[in-house]
């Protein structure tokens, strides 16, 4: 019979940019005690949101962190909300463009990635943070 | 044991931008008797989308809208598909980069949003437009 | 009482640019029993994505592709990751700006689409391939 369960998880964001969190997550998972489901994951911020990536190159991830600053530049000629800096109105701008929330369905415990796919927090504020992901599993 | 609600409701756009749909979700989910589990949110519309954002600074939405009117203008001679005017094919490529979908877990009766964030329905067309947002909720 | 599906179908991506799977997809959910219920789609590539889209005008798709191709150059000289060619990390910036799973609530047996949405798998690769989508269905 079909069961859920609905947890948090607390991830650091030490810089800006993209985190890989796809090893925390199985991690969770693999507690709830559910082989066959959907995931969801929620990140409950508006200035860091979740990404889907390539897993192998390093050279991917940066050119992914260049390109939103290219499209969302921290100018602050461009915004008139800047209360908390230059990385304040960019943070939210980049979180519109990519995901507050990701759901994936999960087979023999695991999530089923493609075999390049990783998840990743994007940090979009300077300063070291840590963000909370709430999850939910449904499955049995 | 699981259960599941399924519905509709229809939300206001009085002109292009972001409205604030929060409290309407809140007041569906309060009708269904579930207190834990997951709300999935789905727009109808290939010209209005759906955003989680800052829900404190009118300046915040102000510049969400700036923005996607600079990356996506509203000119003419960037599209081919112009039957409904100059806002048309614009509002689909805004829909693109947005969300027409969002999954968000319940708590207590509640969505667990974080302190910071709102649902807008972010509308793309000009025109004063009703849209319709298919709700699905399941959990216990 | 609600039961899942968990299924995983492979679409032909000829050419890149969108591709229609609505048909694809709804086939897959008549087979599984569940009238009511939400259905999951997981893209498990990362130079290919998900999107709903005007499914009328063919010109509408075209300034889709258009737009992206603007907005996420293929030019090496942007990018430090061009293992695979000039179309490789266009094609996972492109997948970060769309979608790489879509939840879409199920009633008589068929998507609550509105009548202009189609799904498309979003090919940002040149060459013909083949992309698996993961499906999962909840319900009853």
């Amino acid at each position: 019979m079909l069961h859920q369960s609905l947890g948090r998880i607390e991830v650091r964001a030490p810089r800006q940019g993209l985190h890989d969190i796809t090893d925390e997550i199985e991690r969770w998972i693999a507690g709830q005690g559910i082989g066959t489901g959907l995931l969801t994951l929620f990140c409950r911020h508006t200035s860091a949101s979740l990404l889907i990536q390539e897993n192998a190159a390093p050279a991917a991830r940066q050119d992914v962190e260049t390109y939103f600053a290219r499209i969302v530049p921290e100018d602050r000629s461009l915004y008139t909300h800047n209360d908390e800096g230059p990385d304040d109105m960019p943070a939210h701008l980049r979180t519109a463009l990519t995901e507050t929330q990701l759901a994936i369905p999960v087979e023999n415990g695991g999530m089923l990635l493609g075999r390049w796919q990783g998840i990743y927090l994007f940090e979009h504020r300077r300063e070291p943070s840590r963000r909370e992901i709430a999850l939910h599993l449904v499955g049995e």
